[in-house]
């Protein structure tokens, strides 16, 4: 049970942002802009950081729900999140991913435990300023959502398939609008 | 020297707010609405709580300017907000802002660390359901925001005298139009 009274049945992150439409729009906003906004990070490289993030702070919701955006951008491949949340280190993605998933574990456990040395691995792989600064800013910005979600104990489905249907939303239609739509559904 | 290329002399975050404005955008006007909206939480309440959580993420630049922010709201009560950083639990503040406090030192640990006894002691002194939202959602947010500024090494002013200065802008400016109006008196 939730902390505190929020919307029935909407699952995770729904309901507090239902429950404070004030705060919902930049956070909301923020995921918009940060996860699926122009980049050269693909939204799937972008959710994949999300999603490692969120495996880190233990939070079921949005390591479930981010990791199926990330799957969902690549055609349904859920293999690749998991071996991503095993060990990055050793999954079939780019080496500048790989680096730039170890500056989002360092800034997971805190901002200061990212070193020069971290960054100018990531440089050497071809990551840009503009690269490294987003990296930095959705392991920083999952670092608030899960906490907002497990912060406030919400409900979290246990039905695998759930999560594959918010994926898809997230992937295809994104989060101003995913989100703007579905209380309505709920009602 | 910061990890990456952020304007010269902007210090803490708003070198990277500079750096970056679609994301700028969404985060001060979070800041804003956490801070500043309307709400039964005095802003001085709401800016004790983001200095709380920001002395415990060793955040320099985040505790000295919102702490200085706090003070400002109360008439320039700086030995208050250091008592609140050094033992919240015998500063001369209301109960509820204590039970308070005390669950924003929760999310700053993790989400889960949130226990219904923490959230009971909130509501036996008078906490509704919307400053347990808020509080949690202010600690969740300075998660982020302290990260972001340590996770990029910017510029930390060493002169006291310059956090008093932005904390009165933020005090009495707010934001949104602070952060609006530096870039151009920097530039």
């Amino acid at each position: 049970m939730a902390h505190i009274r929020l919307p029935e049945a909407l699952p995770g992150i729904v309901g507090p942002l239902t429950f404070s439409p004030d705060t919902a729009k930049p956070l909301l906003e923020l995921a918009e802009v940060l996860l699926r906004g122009p980049n050269t990070l693909t939204s799937a490289e972008r959710e994949m950081i999300a999603t490692y993030v969120s495996s880190r702070n233990d939070c079921t919701f949005c390591q479930l729900s981010h990791g199926a955006a990330a799957a969902e951008h690549l055609g349904g491949n859920y293999a690749l999140i998991d071996r991503i949340k095993l060990n990055f280190e050793t999954a079939p993605i780019s080496p500048k991913l790989k680096a730039l998933l170890a500056i989002a574990g360092k800034v997971q456990k805190g901002g200061k435990q990212v070193t020069p040395e971290d960054v100018a691995r990531a440089r050497e792989q071809g990551a840009t300023d503009k690269e490294i600064h987003n990296s930095v800013l959705i392991a920083a910005a999952f670092s608030m959502y899960n906490r907002y979600v497990d912060g406030l104990a919400t409900t979290q489905p246990g039905d695998p398939g759930a999560y594959r249907e918010m994926g898809k939303m997230l992937a295809h239609e994104g989060y101003v609008r995913a989100n703007r739509d579905r209380p309505v559904d709920a009602a």
